[in-house]
């Protein structure tokens, strides 16, 4: 599951700080300028299906936490940014509903989150038309994911290439003030930033920069390769867990997880990567710390505390699991929740672009 | 006044017939794979303020014979393409009004073409982005207008690269058959062509492949350098006439047009473009031929003839003057006749942009 705006689902026990935030006398929320803009946070997250243990404990632990820290919180399911991958339509519809049922069925609240399919708002992607006639070519030929993803050649689509464009209209089109993001994605904050920058200095002050929320950067390895993080894409299907597999697959699983020849349980992700994965995976879903896990392990070998962590995740997953199979079945709920995210978020988004339309000229 | 799709500005007396386009028995509007579609124009203007003469015995003439001629005629002011380059918000804003009290003044009839202002139907940026993921890097890279526009450096904005793809969209979101369109845009139209046939291809038979609506390519000259076109940007005020130019200032810029050393009045565009010029421009003006324009200049030099050319104008002219001062008073009528081409443009667009979300994934 890639992400394109939170690579948070990369990163387990994300530690929330604020980054370059100052916090100043009289300023509740970000101050740009004049005027001060309450606190939003906007987040996306692709449509590839039901999400894996490293999207569980990287961003939607995160996500959940979230929620109930800011007054408003959004939370996107971008599927315009899907589709600058070839993408099967029958798959990308119910993976859109999948991931729809399995967001609410992880924590993440309607009441307290505004949670919406991307397309549904048509307002993205005119922000984005416009934002991109204020971005420079060189600006976006220089960020390293178009280099990557493109190939050698520079081959990609139009769509590839100008996918952080949209990303900063996601962002700004609800004047959030906090991103949380992975590493990765830190240079296309910037592009937001820069973005709301020249908007604000050209047409006056009207998006705060977006401040990124940083998390700690312990990711989930892959079960099979535990220097590889753990991936939808893994080819080897016993390297990652689905929050919906069966008890059954999640023991198989984790049993066959490669470790080394040592039979001691320590936590030493330098030297010891697979056991490690192991005992951070056991501390995360039973909600204890990386001592009180090693602390159960005392006196176990590693096949033997593998049954352990099997348990934990089992036990952790397993409401999870029936919950996304009960919402499943319910297209329509979940095509009605999506609809009431979509009023939600364009009750927001509209304002925003009628403002832009105008200061632009069109109105 | 640059047009992104109707470049038809610049040709005067254009002879329309349709190229490359078969008849066939049983086919009363362009046959894709298995499905007829009605025969539909779309053109657009970039709204650069009132027309001169170039454009309005190019294009405009042209949009008005058109509107009689198709059953679906669509004309867009086409906001979104002239943020391209960069605007001032409060002549942008009136340059709109402007235009559309100029079209109107020249004939286009509401009743009978659909007028709208892009920026309003939402669903052009939409199938823009869509079309976007779609259309390969280097297909753009090698189109004439960015290497022309973006310098030798390709270091224009990212609008300016990715143009056609919205043109493309502003076709097809219509379902568009024909478009009219200049020589300097038919590997714009191609681009439309392509993506329409790679769309079908891929997921099944939505769009006609647009076809051209070629024109003849005479071109109205400027009044003090024959050799260049008459254009909206030229710095000698004296060398373009504007459909609002007063009797005065119309006498006076034809009184001193950039003729040749001799004084007789012939028709010879390669060895006398100057008086040629003048020429064409009384025979359109008075709606005769050349030869009948030359039988009225018989015994007169060039400096006689002038004042039949400027009566010629003016005489046609002005009741568009008045008619446009009339409009421009009233922009309440003006911006609410935009509303009402929004809601019938967007009756046209909603059932396509639905049909295209729902074949690409989206619902």
């Amino acid at each position: 599951m890639a992400l394109p705006l939170c690579t948070a689902v990369k990163h387990p026990f994300r530690l929330i700080h604020i980054s370059s935030f100052p916090r100043r006398l009289m300023c509740s929320g970000v101050c740009t300028e004049n005027k001060v803009h309450p606190h939003r946070v906007f987040s996306g997250i692709q449509p590839t299906g039901v999400p894996h243990l490293g999207n569980f404990l990287g961003a939607l632990e995160n996500w959940v936490a979230l929620q109930n820290q800011y007054p408003t919180v959004l939370y996107s399911i971008v599927d315009l940014h899907s589709i600058t991958q070839p993408q099967d339509p029958d798959q990308l519809r119910s993976n859109i509903l999948d991931l729809t049922a399995s967001l609410l069925a992880c924590g993440i609240d309607p009441e307290k989150a505004i949670l919406f399919q991307q397309s549904q708002v048509s307002e993205h992607a005119e922000l984005a038309w416009i934002l991109g006639c204020m971005t420079s070519m060189p600006r976006l030929r220089h960020l390293p994911q178009w280099k990557m993803k493109s190939g050698q050649k520079n081959e990609g689509s139009v769509g590839l290439f100008t996918y952080p464009v949209l990303q900063a209209a996601d962002i700004l089109l609800y004047q959030s003030t906090h991103v949380p993001v992975g590493e990765d994605q830190v240079q296309h904050l910037e592009l937001a930033q820069d973005l709301a920058r020249i908007f604000n200095n050209h047409y006056g002050d009207l998006f705060p920069e977006p401040r990124t929320l940083l998390s700690s950067t312990r990711k989930v390895k892959s079960l099979r390769d535990p220097s590889a993080k753990m991936s939808k894409s893994d080819p080897q299907t016993m390297a990652t867990i689905t929050i919906t597999d069966s008890p059954e697959d999640i023991a198989l699983k984790i049993r066959r997880a490669v470790t080394d020849f040592t039979s001691e349980v320590t936590f030493d992700p330098e030297t010891r990567p697979g056991v490690s994965n192991l005992v951070m995976i056991h501390a995360a879903m039973a909600a204890i710390s990386v001592e009180e896990a090693l602390s159960q392990a005392r006196g176990l070998d590693t096949g033997a505390y593998k049954k352990l962590v099997s348990d934990a995740v089992v036990q952790r997953l397993t409401p999870i699991r029936h919950e996304i199979g009960k919402l499943r079945s319910d297209r329509a709920y979940l095509e009605g929740l999506l609809a009431q995210g979509r009023k939600k978020a364009r009750e927001l988004a509209a304002p925003v672009l009628a403002e832009v339309r105008h200061r632009v000229g069109f109105s």
